[in-house]
C-alpha cells in the first residue's frame, strides 16, 4: 500500500505563488483566511488525511460496506474516522457562518478535498455528498428549511445525498417516475425507487438528508415537470430534533468495481414525507446550481488519483532494482539499477506528475472562481468568473478524470505484476477512479455540455473571458525568450482550436450529429490545451522565482522540466484528437444499428 | 452479465476469405483440416464456449480460487468444465500426433482460443499455460522427457506452468536465485521461491508439470547462467504413472484485480526433484522458443476482451432508452431513443468493433505464420514467416492488449453507472484485461523488444519481408478508386514510419536512452498502422465480394464502413504518437530522480 503524503509544497505553490490566493482572500473579505491560517489548515489537513484517512483506505476496499435488513455498516474504522472528522471541524470549513460554518474560502476547502480524495476516495465521498445537499438547501430552501437542516449538515452530525437516478433513467432525468403527492399539511408524500445513491444509508451520522427529484402529479412531462424535495431519513422538528423514522429505506447496496467503502444504495420511498425546495417544476434548475460544484469535486478526484498513483509509482521506481540503464550502470553497488533510470518508466511517472500538478493548478483556479462568484461585490468580475467556470468545469471534470484514470493505469504498469496484486494498493486506485469518469455526468455528457450547450449554445460568447485571459498571457510573454517553447504551442494549438470550433459549428447547421461526433475528441483537445496554459503560467512563476534567486531552486527547475515534458510528450496527443474531429460524423453514423454485428 | 456469442461469421471471413486458410492448410499438408472440418470445429468450439465456459465466468470472478493448507480449489463449475474440455478433446487439437494430438493447424487453435478467452479469461489460462510447457518440452526435451510428460499434457490430464518470476526479479531474469543442484542419479534438486505462477496449483488435473528456470551452482552470473528444468508436482515414472509427491508446494495465492478464477501462486521448491531440459545455461534461449507463441496468446486476450466488451455494450446500446437523437425522434413508440442513436455511443462501439475485428485479422495472420514455421518445407518461406512473426508479435501483444483494455473501458462507459456494477459483467472485463498489458512482458518490454532488439538490432532487416508485403498490396491497389481512401493513408503513415525509425536509429547512436524514450509511442504508432493495413485488406476482399454479387451484402458493407471509421477516427491517433517520438528523450531524462517530488 503506497504511503500517502499530502503534496503541501505544491498546493502552496499553486494557491499562493501561482494564483495569489492571499490577495484574493483579502480582497473578497475572507478576513480569517490569513496566510498563516491557510498554511495551518493545509498542514493540519495533511496530517489528518495522512494519519487517519489514508490508513483505512485499503481495509475499506477489502471489507466494503455491508447491508443487513436495511442497515448499512461501513468498514472498520470509518465510523471513528468520521467522528474525528466532525470533531476536527472539517465539515464546517467553507460553510456559512450563519449556520455554524467557519466561512473560509471554497478554494481552501477544495485544496484539502484533494488530500481526502487521494487518501481515500470512498471516505471523501461521504462529506462530498453532504456538500451537494447543503448547497442546494442554502441556495433554494426556505428560511425554515435552512434553520432546520443546515446546522446539523454543516456540523457533519447529519449527512446528505442527491437522489436523481432511477433504474430506467440516468442522464435522461425527464423520464423519472418517482412521484410526490401533496399532503394536507403542505408537505409531500414521495413514492418511488432511486438507485446509485452514494452514501444513501450508512452508520456514520445521526440522520441522512436526501435531496430528491420527483414529479408532482399533473406536472408537464419531461424535464419541465421535475420538482425538488428534502426527504430526511428521520423526520425532524424545526429545532432539528430527530423524531420518528420516515418511510425511506435502503433496499440493497451495489457490488461495484471500486469505491467499495462508500455505500451505493437503492433507496425506496414509500410515501415518505418530503418538503418542496424552491418552486414546483423548477427542480432541474435548482440542481444546476450546485452541479458545477459537484463536478469540480469529481474533477478533483481525477487529480487526486493521479497524485496518489504517482506517489506509489515513484517510491517503487526508486526502490525496485531491475536491469541496467542503457547509458551505463547507475547503481554500481546494487545487482541492478532502480527502474527510474529507464526512459519508459520516467515517461509514465512524468505523465502522472504533469497531470497531477497541471490538474491541481486548473482545479485551484476554478475554485477561486467559485470564491469570486460567492464573495465578490463586482458584477462584471462575477459574470466573467461564472463564464469561465461554466466553460472549464466540464473540461476539468471529463478531461481530468480520463487522464487521471490513465495515470492510475500507469501506476499499475510501473509496478509490473505487483501492480495487479491488491496488497500494493495500485489497482485499487484504478478501480476507484473509473467511477469518476461516469458519475455526475459521464465524459460523453460533459463533452456535449461543453460543445453543444455552452460553446455552440452561446455562439462562442462563453469563450471570450477565458480566451482573453489566455491571449493576454501569451502576448505578455511573447517576447520572453525562455517562454517561447511554451507560448508558441499554446498559440498554435489555440488557433487550431478556434478553427475547429468554427468548423464544427458550421457543419452542425447541416447535421446536428456532427456535434456529438466531435464532442469527446473536442473536449480532450480542449483539456490538453487548457492544461498547457496552466503549465505555461507555472513556468512563468518559476522563472521569476529563479530570477529572484529563490532558495527553492530545485523545486522551480523541476516545474520547468515537468512543463517541458508536458509540452513535448503530452500536448501532441491533441493532434490526433483534432484529426478525429476534422473527419466528422459520417463514418460513425452510416452503419445501421442492425449491422453492427452478424 | 453480457451473453457471449462466438463471432463465427467474422472468424470464417478472416480465416477463409481474407487469409485463404483452406489453400494454406492443403499446401502445408494439414490434410485433416478440410473446409468442412474447420467449419465443424469452429461451430463446436462456439457452442462449447457459449454454453459451458461463458456461464462460469462471473461466478469464477465472485468466488475466486481458495487456498487452504497448500491446496487450491477452483470456483464452482471449473472442475466439471475442465473435464468436459478434456473429454471433448480440445487440448489435443493442434498437438503433435505422436503424443496423442490431432495435428491440426495452430491457426485453427488460435481462432478458437479467442472464444475461450472472451468467454472466460481465467479459464482459458489453464490450458494456455499447458501449451507453453508442452511447446518447451517438445522443442527442447529429451525423447524420454517427451514420452514421459507429453501424452498426459496433450490429453489435458495434466496441466503445465511456466515458473520464471521471483520476488526480486520479473523482467530481469538474470537476477534469479532459485538453485538447481545435481543429484547422483542425474536429476537435480531445486530450491527457491517463484511468484506469480499462473495455474501453479489447482484441482483441475491429476498432475502439474512446472517448467522452471534456475541456476546451477557455478554457472555464470546473469542471464547466461540460467538453465531450464521440468519439475512435476507428483514424481512420475517413464510410463507416466504418478508416484510420490515432489517437494513442490503452493505457499499462497495472490488476491488480484482480476482473473480471480485463475490461481496465481507462490510456489516453493524445497529440494524438489527436477530434470534438465536442453543444455546447461541455455535456459533463456529455450524459453524464447515458445515466447512468441505465448505472446500471441496474450495478444488474443486483447482481441477477446474487445469483442466481449463490444457484445455487451452493443446489446445494451440497442436496448437502453435515453434521450432523443439530435436529428429527430428515432423510436417514436418509446419514451426515448435507444442510445445507439447517439454519435458518442457509436464512437465507443465502433472503436471496440474496429479493434476486435482488425485485431482478429492480425492474430489470424500471425497464427498462419506459425503454421508456416511448423509445416512448410520451403526454407525461404519459413525465414520470411519467422521474420514477420518476430516483428509483429510484440506489436500484437502490446498494442492489442492496450487498445483491448481501452475497449473494455468503453464497455463500462456505454453502460454508464451500470457498467461500474459487478452484476453486469462489464467491469470484470476491464479488471481481467489489465493483466494482459503486464504478463508475458509488459507493454514497455514489448516496445523495447520491437525497437531495440528487433528493428535496430537487425539494422532494419527485419522490416523487409512485412514491408514488402504491405508495399506490394498498396501498389496493387493504388489505381483502384474505391481503395484510395485506405491506400493513401497507409502510404503516408508508412512513409512517416520509415523516417521515424531512421531518426530514432540516428539519435540512438548519440544517446541510447532515445530508444527507450521513443519505444512505447513508436510501438503504438506501429500498431495503428499495422491494423490499418489489415483493415485495408479486409476492404479489398469485401469490395471483391460485393462486385461478385455475394448475397451477404450487409456484412461486406459493414466491413467497409467499419474500416472507414478506423481510418478516420482511430488511425489519426498515430499522429500524436509520432510527435511524441519526434520530441525525443531530453524532457524525460533531465529531471533528477530526487527532484520528482518535494
Amino acid at each position: 500500500m503506497p504511503e500517502y503524503k499530502a503534496p503541501i509544497r505544491d498546493v502552496k505553490f499553486v494557491m499562493q505563488e501561482l494564483l495569489a490566493c492571499d490577495n484574493l482572500y483579502q480582497r473578497l473579505g475572507y478576513e480569517d483566511a490569513s496566510p498563516d491560517m491557510v498554511d495551518a489548515i493545509i498542514s493540519e489537513a495533511a496530517k489528518f488525511t495522512e494519519q487517519v484517512i489514508a490508513p483505512i483506505n485499503q481495509i475499506g476496499d477489502q471489507q466494503g460496506c455491508t447491508w443487513k435488513d436495511g442497515e448499512v455498516t461501513t468498514p472498520d474504522g470509518f465510523k471513528e474516522a468520521y467522528q474525528q472528522f466532525v470533531d476536527g471541524g472539517w465539515p464546517t470549513l467553507a460553510q456559512n457562518t450563519d449556520f455554524g460554518g467557519q466561512g473560509l474560502p471554497h478554494s481552501l476547502n477544495t485544496a484539502i478535498n484533494e488530500f481526502f480524495s487521494a487518501a481515500n476516495h470512498s471516505f471523501a465521498m461521504y462529506p462530498g455528498l453532504s456538500h451537494g445537499a447543503l448547497a442546494t438547501i442554502e441556495a433554494h430552501g426556505s428560511e425554515v428549511q435552512k434553520q432546520t437542516f443546515m446546522p446539523k449538515l454543516v456540523e457533519g452530525a447529519w449527512t446528505g445525498t442527491m437522489c436523481l437516478t432511477e433504474p430506467h433513467c440516468g442522464t435522461d432525468l425527464g423520464m423519472l417516475r418517482t412521484k410526490a403527492e401533496l399532503n394536507d399539511d403542505g408537505s409531500y408524500s414521495l413514492t418511488g425507487t432511486k438507485i446509485f445513491i452514494s452514501a444513501g444509508e450508512h452508520d456514520l451520522s445521526d440522520n441522512i438528508v436526501h435531496i430528491v427529484i420527483a414529479r408532482i402529479p399533473g406536472s408537464p412531462e419531461g424535464s419541465k415537470g421535475i420538482s425538488l424535495f428534502i426527504v430526511p431519513k428521520f423526520n425532524v422538528n424545526e429545532q432539528g430534533e430527530i423524531l420518528e423514522r420516515n418511510a425511506v429505506s435502503c433496499g440493497s447496496i451495489e457490488h461495484k468495481m471500486g469505491i467499495n467503502a462508500n455505500a451505493t444504495c437503492v433507496i425506496n420511498f414509500d410515501g415518505a414525507k418530503g418538503y418542496l425546495i424552491g418552486e414546483i417544476n423548477r427542480g432541474l434548475n435548482c440542481m444546476f446550481t450546485f452541479m458545477n460544484a459537484a463536478r469540480l469535486g469529481v474533477a478533483t478526484e481525477g487529480v487526486a488519483a493521479a497524485e496518489a498513483s504517482f506517489q506509489g509509482a515513484l517510491a517503487y521506481a526508486k526502490d525496485r532494482l531491475q536491469m541496467r540503464s542503457l547509458t551505463g550502470v547507475k547503481n554500481p553497488q546494487g545487482p541492478a539499477d532502480p527502474i527510474i533510470v529507464h526512459p519508459d518508466v520516467r515517461r509514465m511517472l512524468l505523465t502522472q506528475k504533469s497531470i497531477a500538478e497541471g490538474g491541481r493548478a486548473l482545479i485551484a483556479y476554478l475554485a477561486q472562481l467559485v470564491d469570486i462568484g460567492h464573495a465578490s461585490k463586482d458584477a462584471e468580475e462575477i459574470a466573467k468568473a461564472e463564464s469561465k467556470l461554466a466553460l472549464l468545469t466540464p473540461i476539468a471534470k471529463a478531461f481530468l478524470t480520463e487522464v487521471g484514470l490513465e495515470c492510475t493505469g500507469h501506476g499499475v504498469q510501473v509496478f509490473g505484476g505487483h501492480g495487479f496484486i491488491k496488497e500494493w494498493g495500485m489497482e485499487q486506485l484504478m478501480r476507484d477512479t473509473k467511477i469518476s469518469c461516469i458519475y455526475e455526468g459521464t465524459t460523453g455528457i460533459q463533452a456535449l455540455d461543453l460543445l453543444a450547450r455552452k460553446i455552440l449554445g452561446s455562439k462562442g460568447e462563453i469563450l471570450k473571458p477565458f480566451g482573453s485571459e489566455v491571449t493576454k498571457f501569451c502576448l505578455e510573454n511573447a517576447e520572453v525568450d525562455a517562454m517561447q517553447e511554451f507560448i508558441q504551442p499554446i498559440m498554435s494549438f489555440g488557433g487550431d482550436w478556434q478553427k475547429m470550433t468554427q468548423n464544427i459549428g458550421a457543419k452542425a447547421m447541416q447535421n446536428p450529429d456532427e456535434i456529438g461526433a466531435a464532442s469527446v475528441d473536442y473536449l480532450m483537445y480542449s483539456g490538453y490545451l487548457t492544461l498547457a496554459y496552466f503549465w505555461a503560467k507555472m513556468v512563468k512563476v518559476s522563472l521569476d522565482k529563479l530570477a529572484q534567486g529563490d532558495d527553492d531552486k530545485a523545486f522551480y527547475q523541476a516545474k520547468i522540466q515537468t512543463a517541458r515534458f508536458y509540452f513535448q510528450r503530452i500536448l501532441p496527443r491533441a493532434k490526433g484528437h483534432a484529426s478525429c474531429v476534422e473527419n466528422g460524423a459520417d463514418s460513425m453514423m452510416s452503419l445501421d444499428a442492425e449491422d453492427f454485428s452478424f
